[in-house]
């Protein structure tokens, strides 16, 4: 007999997040629910914790909320969680320009996925994925993916086939980290 | 008989700064405070009626704070008010660099000042400076001054005499227009 799958919410309404999310964690019933949630001010890590701990609070369920940063090794660490001011200012054909003036183009995506239970301290999990900033190549509607040059990979993240991006991709990772905690305390 | 000066506190731990507003404000007694005053996150104005109106709940006097944010036209207003995070991660030699890839070395300096008394709301004022960004000169203790080019001006911000700085600062700008709409309420 089929076991009933564990439903888990995630905090979106990006329906290409919700795609990927549900490819990685299997065993678990993912639906989305979109939800205004206020901003708080400080580190990535903490200001994701205290949105999934609102999350929580507020649907009265188990969820989650994600957010990635691109990190610039030569910025030492930024654009950071800024990147997406940075991709609405300047559209993604410009976000290599940024690193003109600089030799070193490696950078850094991480992915930070903030996990609650109604009335629990929230947990996060993160997600890293090497490579390089390149010009931007594929498909244009995953946000910053076309200018990230995966380590060890000759295509853009935006490139890739759903199965190639998530054999690499920040937030598969992250999202994997979360799952085997989630099945362990089963 | 001489009038007694109104005091004003200006929420500052930054003595340079506190010397620029004392040269501006003649006719107050302009003394600081410093004091931590939780973030708030939002469009950088909110954030500052936000913090001036927490000031002068806890210090219970009339009280101002301010913040400026440097604004790259190539960047469409980016980085502003994150400035301080680049100066802080990358140094000052190092800004120029950002615009290496952009033709266009044009920018904004933007002093936002909020100011509150207690049980009223906050006031805003704003000056705001245009110019170009350059290879970093004069004194470098002024924080991103030395890369800023006025626009009609020979020299960078830290290259300026108090005198000359007063006339072009956008700090200057809405310390001005702070002190005559406290002049007129009078």
């Amino acid at each position: 007999m089929a076991k009933t799958k564990k439903e888990i919410v995630f905090v979106t309404g990006n329906m290409n997040k919700l795609r990927e999310c549900k490819a990685v964690l299997q065993g678990f019933d993912v639906v989305n629910r979109q939800l205004d949630i206020p901003e708080f001010q400080g580190e990535p890590e903490y200001v994701l914790m205290k949105k999934a701990e609102f999350a929580a609070k507020r649907l009265k369920e188990p969820c989650f909320v994600d957010d990635t940063s691109l990190c610039f090794k030569a910025w030492n660490g930024l654009p950071g969680p800024y990147i997406k001011d940075f991709l609405a200012k300047l559209g993604v054909d410009k976000l290599p320009l940024l690193l003109a003036g600089f030799k070193d183009k490696n950078a850094k995506m991480i992915c930070y996925i903030g996990y609650c239970e109604p009335g629990k301290k929230p947990l996060g999990f993160a997600g890293v994925t090497e490579g390089r900033i390149v010009k931007p190549k594929g498909n244009r509607k995953f946000g910053f993916d076309p200018i990230f040059l995966p380590k060890g990979s000759k295509k853009t993240q935006a490139e890739m086939t759903w199965d190639e991006k998530k054999k690499v991709s920040a937030r598969t990772k992250a999202l994997r980290r979360m799952a085997t905690y989630l099945k362990k305390r089963n």
